[in-house]
């Protein structure tokens, strides 16, 4: 089955307290993205990837693809002004069925046990997404209303989630809602029936400095 | 008014991988349990503190504070099958009213920032309690079902969790029960109202080789 990759990064860096968005930090000398990409290319160089990115960082990713070397084919493709925007302009760029895994650009330590798993899955059940434990307790505070969770039973949901191509396009096809905050939510408004398989703890999304030290140690 | 920390451990080390539990592990050269208590000493030298560990341990934590050099005076009480039971019998070594810290003995990374917000919250309001805002995003999974959460609203929660004394001791002196998952469980369900304030996400519970590595960059 044709696999598709669509790397999202709409990162404006706010959070790193820096003016480099995230996506284009180093981790161990290279753009955090490249190293995104990369790992789904060392998994399987046939499938074929795009990169959704903020308009105004298009040139910049090809001048940094110049400048690292990178020789992964790939399109990139404007970012809209939210996740799922950015998600379906990434989906329009996939020109056959087949699967298609939605990263967070900034997560560049998926591991290779997880796209084996993830696309295996998908390829089977037409989702699979991965999770992990919950290490804390975890409580709703809502206000002055709290309420302590069983955390057993609570995961956390990470990327890349990966889904049949031609039934996430489809229902996709729809106007932006505010609970659209992950693929997986979108997939099971719709009614659709959501698999999982096993993340990986060290497959953080990288949104601070801590972050990039942390990533820096694996 | 008086102030108290009940320090937790109970590892029994199964799941670093090792034989040494893992309060007794090395983080920077020094025990992670002695680096806990000496958080609380160096925040404020009149804290009567109190390590609960497991009986076979005492031994061998009395080995390291001399080999460790650690002049922090602190009494050592043997803790319960759950923690639940462990905290009751470090809180029975409290001699006073005032306010008491319950702490995870492989937290060692609490900063003086928290310590301050926690005791004066407690000290004010009868209750304080640490949290985190969630990274990832949150999703119930439990068997066939599934559903989105609102990570917003979901907290992360930590310890030092800090109480009035004379009121935490008087709730925890019921029989344990399975959902007292911590010290703001039983709290809560004794019907008295919890405060929070904010923890660190540097502030980890270190359970895992993978912790540790973290723990020793910061």
């Amino acid at each position: 089955m044709k696999r598709y990759a669509v790397i999202v990064a709409g990162g404006k860096g706010v959070r790193m307290g820096n003016d480099i968005p995230k996506q284009f930090l180093l981790l161990k000398g290279k753009p955090i993205l490249m190293q995104s990409l990369e790992a789904f290319h060392s998994f399987d160089s046939a499938i074929e990837c795009v990169i959704v990115l903020p308009k105004a960082q298009i040139d910049y990713w090809k001048q940094l693809c110049c400048q690292y070397n990178c020789k992964i084919p790939h399109k990139v493709v404007e970012g809209g002004s939210e996740r799922f925007l950015s998600v379906r302009n990434g989906l329009a760029a996939i020109t056959n069925d087949g699967v298609v895994a939605v990263h967070d650009g900034v997560r560049p330590l998926l591991t290779e046990k997880m796209l084996r798993e993830g696309f295996e899955m998908a390829e089977k059940f037409g989702s699979a997404v991965p999770y992990v434990d919950s290490v804390d307790s975890l409580r709703v505070i809502d206000g002055e209303q709290t309420k302590t969770l069983d955390r057993s039973k609570i995961k956390r949901i990470q990327t890349p989630q990966i889904f049949n191509s031609r039934k996430l396009c489809s229902i996709m096809n729809v106007d932006y809602q505010p609970q659209f905050t992950d693929e997986a939510t979108v997939w099971e408004l719709a009614g659709e029936k959501l698999h999982f398989y096993n993340g990986d703890a060290k497959n953080i999304k990288i949104t601070t400095p801590d972050d990039l030290r942390i990533a820096e140690i694996w």
